[in-house]
């Protein structure tokens, strides 16, 4: 039997070309002006998991992108794997940044990635991470070394909330049955040092309006006589953290899990040179909660960030006017125990609250999703361990990520099965910022270590 | 002889439509994607003085924009009046809240305008206004009784800081000479009230950038450990005022004249209705600096206003994304004394003492100017005010002007000489804002005022 180093050797090349004609489909899920592309990448991943080997594939239309679902059957006795991932991609703005168009994928050779890149929205996040499956997929398949039954999930909504997946996944309960969910769609401490993530935070996105006077004004005329709304939302916004750098809205913490000093000392113990952190980003200083350090306030602390902002004039050179509305879209990253329904109304509340006379503000939620922490004791954990192991020839680390992936909790809640974070990417691969890649190095190590998942899984199983 | 107001009824309709010909051209001076239309106006303009009588007419090239140049000189010993208007207009957008498009000039009746208003950019400010200048002067060579030597000095750049004025008002003091400068770019109380602006407020204007990380961020697995500029810039902008909306910039408040209470309880006389102010900006509430009334607010002190902010992702749907750079347009209007220059470099020093660590700051002042003040005792003044009481029944009342026109200061400087400032608009008139129209009545009784200005100054300078 050929194994899966010698099958990635010889098909790399079509792996890759591959993957490249899928990432030429810009499928932003967020811009309307886009709606035909993702529905023409949900085809071609079809197509896709055709290929592979799948004995029935279907595009389930939902209120919103479809979801296409495939699987193959070798024996209901055996254990089931469930893939999940997303062909939808985040924006490419600010276009100007890109050194390569988005959506033209390029391979490039980066100092972390000397053997390759690919550079295009979504080369991680997270078609390229989907496609490793599918790949993996297609090798057991030819080399007939399948060893449970496995259901794809692929869905066209996660980076705009994942807002029809949840109908879906209660309504089809049995279809979906399974025994482990497997997700890429998170990174990993380097290609030297595999991890597995064990913690995701919640999300509560929300979009903010501050309304003033019924019309632009000339600011020479009113200036200083009206609430100006940029001025009031800046102030709102600063509002939002005291000195510390604690989130001001009350009731926020209430549900925060405060972990043990023993704990903290465990997160610690992970890789992270702090020269390093800011020279990448070229940052004077860090920047955060007081009383934590950068690891604890980027995964197991709750925050408040501006996503965007815009209001009045911002064009080129000068207007002298106070604009009638300013805007914001503020997201919370929240932590296990914080409900993000509550959060979002939390949130409002206070937002209104804090608004002075002269102005009136509005509120519109965008979505948001629960956070979710992985045991460590578990089959599917163990089993993706010694798949990392063996590929890496060192055991994963287990670590608490900040972002989020806010269907994991719904699958727990539905499907009453734990999900394991495999994760292939890296933090430098640029990720909803422009000039997202992914090491070919990495794509094709995934491809190699996600059967063997398959394997031990089965076999911790028996 | 025949009269003024025979004059203009008779040549009415020619003159709304020469008007609307010149407002058709979108002279955006603060976009150079216009910029053949600013040149094209500059033409319109040149062609409109010519046709109107002035036996020389030049366009004099500067570094930006050029300045149009008329004159008629009858007689060299009799006084000479200098005509200042700007050709250039405040870009148009949001171009979706015009109800017609801001460059196909529409007229429609107003409850304030029941005689019909032209809506479309520039017709207030300042095309129209200075177009009624233009149409008296062809009223007086045509029944051969102007007074007095005319110079007309119209530039391209007002909307942008008139940039290049500065050095041709000092290269040609020679051919500006003259004893008084007569300016229509301001507003009158009401179709009722004429008023005379008096005094005019400084303007410094700057653009910020704030940068954090070099490159954008994912939310998720950057939130809460590195500064995010939007929230910071946010930040920023709150501390430029205090809990009574007095400016925090040290040494800002230095040179600021303050009013005696007889002076300002006789700024209190002029005609003011607050409930009818908030009803016509659909407010709930006024704002601004405690200790002041709305009316001392816009005029007598200083402000400092947002005019434009934006930052991250402002499209539609949401993006978890930190940017890395955040920007905002700020400008404050100042008071007499308060010298533009040393204001935006304390306004520079003081923003960028602010920054937090984590963030680099970079300020680039735009443009600014000096305010003023017109002594109403002056043969200017009251050669104006004599104007008004003939042809509106009713004398004028002097008023501060929140506004800014910062090359009166100029003048005065270069050409030792008054401006008297003859506004024919309203506040209502939506300058700078979308929707922005003049009146038909405010249009022709402006033709119908000047030449009487023109006539009791020569009488009054005797």
């Amino acid at each position: 039997m050929e194994d899966i180093k010698q099958y990635v050797t010889k098909h790399k090349d079509r792996f890759i070309n591959e993957l490249i004609e899928l990432l030429k489909i810009p499928s932003v899920s967020a811009d309307t002006a886009f709606s035909q592309d993702v529905l023409d990448t949900a085809d071609a991943v079809k197509a896709s998991l055709e290929n592979a080997g799948c004995d029935f594939v279907e595009i389930c239309d939902t209120a919103g992108y479809p979801i296409v679902y495939g699987e193959k059957i070798i024996d209901p006795k055996l254990p089931t794997v469930l893939v999940y991932g997303h062909y939808d991609v985040q924006p490419a703005d600010p276009l100007e940044l890109w050194t390569s168009p988005p959506f033209e994928p390029v391979i490039k050779k980066t100092e972390i990635h000397p053997e390759g890149a690919i550079f295009a929205r979504g080369s991680c996040d997270d078609k390229g991470q989907m496609y490793m499956h599918v790949k993996a997929f297609e090798y057991m398949i030819q080399t007939n070394t399948l060893p449970c039954n496995v259901k794809f999930m692929i869905e066209g909504e996660e980076e705009v909330g994942s807002v029809n997946l949840k109908t879906f996944v209660e309504n089809n309960t049995k279809k979906l049955k399974n025994d482990v969910i497997l997700i890429s769609d998170t990174g990993m401490i380097s290609n030297q040092q595999p991890s597995i993530t064990t913690g995701l935070r919640g999300l509560s996105y929300v979009e903010v309006e501050v309304t003033g006077p019924n019309r632009d004004l000339h600011s020479g005329l009113y200036g200083g006589a009206v609430a100006n709304p940029i001025n009031i939302l800046a102030k709102m916004i600063a509002q939002l953290h005291d000195k510390n750098n604690h989130i001001t809205i009350p009731g926020f913490y209430d549900n925060v899990e405060e972990l043990s000093l023993e704990e903290r000392a465990e997160m610690a113990k992970a890789p992270f040179n702090l020269d390093n952190y800011k020279k990448a980003l070229d940052l004077n200083d860090i920047y955060g909660e007081t009383g934590y350090v950068t690891n604890e306030r980027n995964s197991i602390r709750p925050t408040l960030d501006v996503n965007g902002i815009w209001g009045g004039y911002t064009g080129e050179g000068a207007k002298t006017v106070i604009a009638s509305k300013a805007f914001a879209k503020i997201s919370m990253r929240l932590v296990p125990n914080q409900d993000w329904e509550e959060i979002t109304d939390l949130f409002t509340k206070h937002f209104i609250s804090i608004a002075p006379a002269g102005v009136t503000v509005k509120v519109t939620p965008h979505h948001g999703g629960q956070g979710y922490v992985t045991p460590i004791d578990s089959i599917g954990y163990q089993a993706a361990n010694k798949a990392y192991t063996e590929t890496f020839g060192i055991p994963a680390i287990p670590v608490r990520s900040g972002g989020s992936i806010p269907i994991v909790a719904l699958f727990e809640k539905e499907l009453k099965s734990k999900t394991i974070l495999m994760g292939f990417g890296l933090d430098s691969d640029a990720i909803h910022s422009p000039n997202e890649h992914f090491g070919i190095f990495n794509f094709l190590k995934g491809i190699e270590t996600i059967p063997l998942f398959y394997k031990y899984f089965v076999e911790l199983s028996k």
